[in-house]
């Protein structure tokens, strides 16, 4: 296994572990956790591999299934402790948003799409399981009106890559780059609480 | 760029204010009314796309990704006035509706599905965005339950697109006349208040 | 038409009914049961069919169309007696079940998955069309939270498959075994109230 896969596996454990978590503060049972785990953690990246038209990597790969159980086992028994532990959770959380975009670039101009298409659906490969996990949760997407700077670091993370694709940097060096500056905005995001602005004229509570 | 082109543009612009408006009312953040005015002004082609298994024309095409930005920020500064011209959209709305349907079904035709399967991935151009948007914006989709005819001019313009293309009658002249039957029962549907009905013995409001 | 295509059709249309009736509760109108029903019959396998790469089912047969159409009729006529036959609904809604789940992992088998991947996708095939019956009538899927055992007999259902399958065990009578089993087993989990777990410390009601 190289480095790759191993960040993989981590953004999908993190994320897995925030799909869990949301199941037990819903009351969720042990398979409605399973469920809201595994899908946040793959959502994403099986809603880029459809609009690539390729199998989904999550039915191809043995990690991909197990690594959401094990974050619902965990959860299942020590939910306390791991919300408690939600301010670590959040940067990996980061970490998971930062690399999944820039993955998801990577492998969108792998495909032959063209940078733009490419950085929307790097975007969607970091926020499409969020949005299917609150969604099924019965909530709106938290992406959508939370405020917070989740999808722009993704955004931005994106372009990266895909700037440096075209000037000919490939390789895990411009993936690892995009993944941290992703990151790191994300991090400045949530430090410093900038926010998105509503539309014009819309009170701010 | 063809007359269809514009048109297309043109229904992808008046679903994508729709969206973009429901994200004011929903008192999203601009990220939120990005995602919702393009949920609903794509979700129905790129459905239809991933049902023909083919590449969503949304990760091709350049104007399907900044139609909705531009509808974003012209709802993102005057949405007052987009509001007030809710009548006009209404009219665009429908002409976007018959377009999609007769659009949807011509391409299923093409791709060699039954004209009873062409009609209903047609529909389901037509109207998917709009079911996205709602289901995001966590709310029943209006089609479910509203009444007003919104499915049916778009199956009988679906409907009327397949026959022609039975008959031999492929190409704009057919597409169009779809669109326009569809529409024109749409305008028709709203000035006469036609409604769909409820199960037999369940109480009217 | 075979035994396994009627006994498909008859999953189909208990499935269609059961979204049919959930319409009927939640007041919408018949355009609005009628999607309520064919997302519920054919949502699962449509889901299995994008994830495996090949047109949905569900757009190549007359039956899979016109069966939730039927199921859509008799629900609008005749909804008090359907509603008060729902014990026997059940009983074909568990037929259904495992039938799905069995069917789905064939399928997904003959489509050259891992045993473990087909398990995942015969559960999807099974519970995906439930799963977007209930986020369309705008409520968290009862699958993640109703603590009946649904989706633990599909996946026994689903395991036994890919079971008979690895030790050489294919065609209709290793289909029928799997199908059986997991339609027995959710009786047995509706008959003695078979109920998941929640997380640990999470208070019973």
């Amino acid at each position: 296994m190289n480095v790759t896969s191993l960040l993989d596996l981590t953004g999908i454990f993190v994320f897995a572990l925030s799909g869990a978590v949301m199941g037990v503060r819903k009351r969720l049972d042990v398979v409605g956790m399973a469920v809201l785990a595994s899908m946040t953690a793959l959502g994403g990246g099986i809603l880029r591999d459809l609009i690539l038209n390729v199998r989904p990597a999550a039915f191809e790969s043995l990690g991909y299934v197990l690594v959401p159980l094990l974050a619902t086992v965990i959860v299942f028994f020590w939910h306390p402790q791991v919300e408690r532990s939600m301010p670590a959770v959040l940067v990996f959380d980061a970490a998971g948003l930062g690399l999944f975009c820039a993955v998801g670039t990577e492998k969108a101009l792998t495909f032959g799409l063209s940078p733009l298409h490419a950085v929307l659906l790097g975007v969607t490969t970091a926020v499409g399981g969020g949005i299917l996990r609150d969604v099924l949760a019965g909530q709106i997407p938290s992406l959508l009106y939370d405020r917070q700077l989740y999808a722009v670091p993704a955004l931005l993370g994106s372009a990266v890559m895909a700037s440096l694709w075209r000037l000919g940097h490939a390789g895990w060096q411009a993936t690892l780059a995009a993944a941290v500056l992703a990151f790191t905005l994300r991090m400045f995001a949530m430090r410093y609480s900038w926010r998105a602005p509503l539309a014009r004229g819309v009170p701010d509570d």
